[in-house]
């Protein structure tokens, strides 16, 4: 599904997308969320997440800041996604940097059923079995296009790897390139989990594949190529608070990415 | 008490309003805190709550993200207001979603002398056992009013439901309506919570009446409506900053908000 | 070392500054770490605190919102940065409030070697022994000059107590005025939680003497006075953007920041 027809969907639809996520970038991934049209609800607890996965129209676990409990939540709450048939969607953050992070993002995709994984090049590296450098939740280097096409053919998953040019996988025949995106992106903290969520809204209206994957992408990077030329943006602080506004209004006025959704599908797989 | 008197007496006696809440809009409900002279502060272990809530003013609880150990934190710290006869100002987010929430308002307002409700028209209307339409933590339709009214006399506490229009309700004879405020307050996550918690910082001065808690949204609203009326606001992400700025603003210089509240009794009841 | 080497280091070494802090302010404390020119990460899970921390080149301790488990992952990742011999920051963020903080401080400098506490006057003030007057995690009074000397002397570790100047004192014979800063980062919730950060940024790669440590301070009051004189600023709201981008421009070209510190010894001691 390409993005403007995404995003009339999630307009007329309000979609839930229930987060497991961290408490760092949290309310940027919730404000993300909603400038997209959906309805970000987080919630963690045993006692609540199937109840809560039950009324979504999509999931997104995000590994950022583990710990037993959430893990234990994570998978009620996949289990329950699963049953339902509401697409998952997975951001390893910091796979690669330790064992806790590994060993939980292999067994979520294990266990779960998942729809589409979510990260950058270093994260996505570490889960196809490729070499990487991780440090903390940073990529610091990796061929972005060789870790999320090998990532989708060892998982069997829609594979997005992020960095200035995102790709995007089915691990078959299908590797899409989506060049939207600005710099300025990467002096916020979170913007890669936001991508994630943002994910999370088009697949729960349009579903996992590479093509919706990609357009959601593409709308968000060029959300923030918008917001990177606005006036008296000057670095990372005051492109964030530009970037909801290019968020809410692409999404309220979706034909005006005619012309400006820069994928590119390429002759590889 | 008035908006312009509760706002003076805050600025004289920096009441501390001790918060258990969710880890989503906690920033933005401190930060909403600290703007209207109040001093926020955060504290969820059982080692600690009642101590800290023996040094506040007011007690905010906000069951946006539960779970079991915060619900057990929310009772001692809720005994000890009670004990020291400090208002308790509950948000039941996301009540009307999920069971383990419903069960949590349930037992917070048995257990504890709950000095106000404050919520969205679905989680209210929840409360007063009405049919109500929630969405993770949105409410998506639904008569504040009667919720309002409904929840106040079912509960016997002052409630206030949020929307376009908030009313405030004490059950009994009084019922006001409150229509400062601007859309672009549902541009940004956490805007709700943190009237909450505005509504905490004028009990800890001014007590949990009608009129008191009216006030409060009022200012807050108010607030938005400068905010939204601002050079630059052109979506939410632009609309936070500058509501901050608003809110200080207006603490700051409360006789500005003569002329501009717009608290109307309706002769209901 | 001096400001303009510290981030030249950071920026050419990128160190990881391991965090255990709270959740209040945790997204600003990640944004102004990465303006630094630093990476953020946090991890908290007993189970990978010691690994995430044989990565980070400093750790710092946030006591803003302690619970049980995580003063025990501190207690972990704390030996495993002495074991590898990175600097250990401590803010007591709340001591003197309760009695879980006071005890915590205390545990954590007694069974960890800290090389630097960062607080406010009154935050200080208790772990000094002198009497203080905290509001819940607001120092209202204190003398924070003295609160710095008679802190670190006691514990015998470089300590800043942090205000509208600085004070930072090995205990001997240094003790170091910072007085950049601006009164609008009073303004914004979690700013005294950030520049503890940002003195972790500096101890990542100059070590903890008193020089490194004020001018890590210098840097960040700095950053504030520019973002305080930007267009359109009027409060906090739209201050905490603006500071953002000034920290991001000052690492980015520290030379500027020639002629604008404002550290100065002071014959005491």
């Amino acid at each position: 599904m390409n993005a403007r027809e995404a995003l009339r969907k999630i307009s007329d639809e309000k979609p839930l997308v229930h987060h497991l996520t961290n408490y760092v970038t949290v309310n940027l991934v919730a404000n993300v969320t909603l400038s997209t049209g959906a309805l970000p609800v987080m919630a963690h607890a045993a006692e609540e997440v199937e109840e809560m996965a039950s009324l979504a129209s999509a999931l997104v676990l995000n590994i950022g800041t583990l710990d037993p409990g959430q893990i234990e939540s994570m998978l009620l709450a996949g289990r329950k996604a699963n049953e339902r048939g509401i697409p998952i969607i997975l951001d390893p953050v910091g796979a690669g940097a330790t064992s806790l992070r590994n060993r939980t993002a292999e067994r979520l995709l294990a266990e779960l059923d998942v729809a589409v994984v979510c990260g950058n090049a270093g994260e996505v590296a570490t889960l196809a079995g490729l070499d990487a450098e991780v440090r903390g939740v940073e990529s610091l280097a990796g061929d972005a296009q060789t870790a999320a096409l090998q990532a989708a053919r060892s998982l069997g998953v829609t594979v997005a790897a992020t960095g200035p040019v995102d790709y995007v996988s089915d691990g078959g025949g299908r590797t899409l390139a989506v060049s939207n995106g600005h710099a300025l992106m990467g002096r916020v903290v979170g913007t890669g989990d936001a991508s994630t969520s943002t994910i999370g809204c088009f697949a729960a209206v349009g579903g996992a594949d590479v093509e919706t994957v990609a357009h959601a992408l593409a709308y968000y990077g060029r959300a923030g190529e918008i917001a990177a030329g606005s006036a008296g943006v000057e670095g990372g602080g005051t492109f964030e608070p530009r970037f909801l506004d290019a968020l809410q209004a692409l999404a309220g006025d979706h034909e005006s990415l005619e012309g400006n959704v820069r994928v590119e599908e390429l002759s590889v797989g």
